[in-house]
């Protein structure tokens, strides 16, 4: 990765885990192992892709830091939702998984209750942090507007019906079509949903905003079958798990679907039209090197 | 019940059983399953109380039904996040109830899995349905202190939180103080929302917010003593619903803690601080009337 590069995430990593630490009112009352259960998966580290997307996206559309601070609110809510999926997929009735970045589960450490109770308060929560938006200047019918979008995004036509989707698919996708359905759904709207919200938080023209939910859209998408491919390919000590875990799960993958080398190709493609839909924007370097390095990522 | 009240009552019903049918968009592409289960809880009736307190706030503060019909939005998402809070409550690792309302409950009918997915779409919907109020003329700035409103009486601090002490009562409530921060929480907070946010609509000064949000508090209370009441004295046909269940599951209520007589008291006492809140808001009466009614129902 470019040295620049690695820099930015890494810092605007730590801007995150510091929003995130706060974003929880310390002085709340709220029931202590409820508060245990929500903050021990929201701390858990995770890349913390989402976030990075929405302040990379408003620096883009404005050219300034200012506007990616204004857009912390956002980075936090998308982490907090991105986060209560994980605690409910991995619950029993779901996914059913002990173990999630090398700890275990949330309902492995606190019970199948909390752990119910955590993922809702998370995602409750999350909309009381975008909020907070406006109280650093995002002007209010601009932060109404990301609340409502993430209410779309995540929800029923978005996130939630992408894992609906995963769920049922688990008796048999066939098709291209309902793999990049699900992966849509189940990955990308949230990720479009993050560069959409940066830019309102720099006020971006409807241009702009369809600009960035299309890269958003095309990165999610590169993302999913990157995983794939690095599932099949990759080095455990780099990924930090087991490889061909698909396979042996039966899952149905791109490489399975369309092969490894025309997965590679879709990956390269669906990056570079990523790129070039935020070329236009007035500052779109960052974005343009999260891509690159997003596809060339081994782990 | 007076037959004024008893009218506006069953048409208001009406107009939320309406607005909840639309609720959640036709032509959206959400798989049908989900669909299916998110609209099975959303119209399986009931009270629809909450909704109605908003309508209500709404026309106590601006004596207006103008006001009202700009809150609509609120009271579908109100009526939402009490849908998603049954659906969560009634699975398995929480309440593991079979029916509720007399039908088979969500998680009987369409699994665990579906079940967790169609709350966690309803709530998440929620958010969506509230903001539409801003399409309906009420300020942007107070569309979104309701959405943040929402997110803290429904959130960590307020129902969610209500229901994780209510699990963990379970283990053992032996004060009272113990059993009104449950009944505060899980069933008075998202009360008091539903006046504030029908304050909101009508652009209610804090002062006014306030007062609804005690009235709210203090009827919400009021409810769950009532409840606790109505299991031990009330007639199972009015009901609806077999009477002594807190008895045969050892429920801690308020009878049980401080005796049926005292209990009615403070129905009593609740139902008077109440109404005396409001009493200084343009048009009370309704509210008023509401409060009445709620202490002398026989189900």
């Amino acid at each position: 990765m470019h040295k620049q590069l690695e820099t930015y995430l890494t810092d605007t990593k730590q801007l995150v885990e510091d929003a995130l630490r706060k974003a929880i009112p310390a002085d709340w009352r709220i029931p202590g192992r409820l508060r245990e259960a929500a903050e021990y998966s929201l701390h858990a580290g995770g890349k913390r892709l989402r976030p990075v997307f929405v302040l990379a996206a408003a620096e883009s559309v404005s050219g300034s830091a200012k506007a990616a601070e204004r857009a912390m609110p956002f980075a936090v809510a998308v982490e907090m939702v991105h986060t209560y999926s994980l605690i409910h997929d991995d619950l029993p009735a779901m996914d059913n998984d002990d173990f999630r970045r090398g700890r275990p589960t949330n309902h492995k450490v606190f019970g199948e209750a909390l752990a119910i109770l955590a993922g809702d308060g998370l995602l409750t929560h999350a909309f009381y942090a975008a909020s907070r938006a406006a109280d650093l200047g995002v002007p209010p019918e601009r932060t109404l507007a990301v609340l409502a979008e993430l209410a779309m995004y995540a929800g029923l036509p978005g996130m939630v019906g992408g894992q609906t989707e995963d769920m049922q698919g688990e008796q048999g996708i066939t098709t291209l079509d309902q793999l990049e359905s699900i992966h849509l759904h189940k990955t990308a709207d949230l990720i479009s949903f993050s560069l959409r919200a940066g830019g309102h938080a720099a006020e971006a023209s409807d241009d702009e905003l369809a600009a960035l939910g299309l890269f958003g859209r095309n990165v999610g998408l590169a993302f999913q079958i990157q995983d794939d491919i690095l599932d099949l390919t990759g080095d455990e000590a780099k990924l930090g798990k087991p490889v061909k875990s698909d396979e042996k799960q039966a899952k149905v993958t791109y490489p399975y679907l369309i092969g490894l080398e025309e997965s590679r190709l879709r990956v390269a493609r669906l990056t570079e039209e990523a790129k070039e839909a935020v070329s236009g924007l007035a500052a779109p370097s960052r974005l343009i090197a999260i891509a690159d390095y997003m596809m060339s990522r081994d782990h």
